[in-house]
């Protein structure tokens, strides 16, 4: 049962670790403030105490799960896959990150990352490149958790192939050094 | 009230238009079977007549949505724009189709369409580059699509842009002339 003084336990950063748990439980569709209350064993209206939206919790969520690729890998295809990878680490990550991107909430980690290797790498137009390659990556790998949950759960149509995600990681690095201005890669086909 | 016999007033093609309607009122995350079944004046039962799952009548919309670009644009960009114009014509329409796409249900339409293009453009990799090219609008247009919801309710934050898409359909530009192989394109910057 949850009393008057429960909430004082909890502060910002357990709200997020207990919401981030959740997720990984219950999906993205399915992580409401009134269960992420009651696995706290607090009432839904001790959350705002810390956080003053729903979007505000899912903006730190989406920081969290971004804040490994804060130091950009050595070159463009690299700081892409760390994001991919990144948003792997956590059930419907890619869905959670396209959506605080959208409202503009949280972070922009992994657009600068991005960024930061383009320009690196000589290209005059880092800013809007970094954005697109963004989009790619998010498109991409929101497709492949959503392909890889269903497959799980037996959701896949019988007469598809059999590995449920054949050829998706040669696409995503055909599509990375296409947006990064590579033409011709030796990993394009790796 | 529904009586025994609604259900033979509705068949595959009606609820469909139903659901696509009840689509653009609340958007996909409350689009529920009970929901399409209320509207219709029947029991959700009914709906199974027409429809083995929920997946099943969602690829219907997907399949509906994406039925315009069925005649290949004149080139590949034409042709990324109508795939995106089209998934803008209904509320979360590329959030649905990323959902049946990533779940192989429906018909690969759009796929096929900017696989076309490119084959016609002299691509020798059409499949993988289409591919590529379709989770790159995918992923933009869902991006798209939230960012205009959140804004018109006034949910972006207040210290952003007045302009709450500006420049991303120059980045659109950007994505599908680089992912088509097009390096040095004059609508790059129209």
């Amino acid at each position: 049962m949850a009393s008057p003084h429960t909430s004082i336990r909890h502060d910002r950063d357990s709200v997020a670790r207990t919401a981030l748990a959740l997720l990984d439980e219950v999906g993205l569709a399915d992580l409401s403030m009134r269960r992420i209350a009651a696995r706290l064993d607090v009432q839904p209206s001790a959350l705002y105490w810390h956080f003053a939206s729903k979007q505000e919790l899912l903006a730190e969520l989406s920081d969290r799960i971004t804040a490994t690729i804060d130091a950009p890998g050595p070159d463009v295809v690299a700081t892409a896959r760390a994001i991919r990878d990144a948003l792997f680490t956590h059930r419907d990550g890619a869905e959670l990150v396209l959506s605080t991107y959208a409202l503009r909430l949280g972070s922009s980690r992994a657009q600068s990352a991005l960024a930061r290797a383009l320009t690196d790498a000589g290209a005059d137009d880092a800013d809007d490149r970094a954005a697109a390659l963004l989009q790619f990556v998010l498109g991409h790998a929101t497709l492949v958790q959503q392909r890889m949950h269903a497959d799980s759960y037996g959701a896949l149509p019988a007469d598809g192939p059999h590995d449920a995600t054949a050829g998706l990681d040669r696409i995503f690095d055909l599509g990375v050094n296409a947006l990064a201005g590579v033409t011709h890669s030796p990993t394009l086909r790796d």
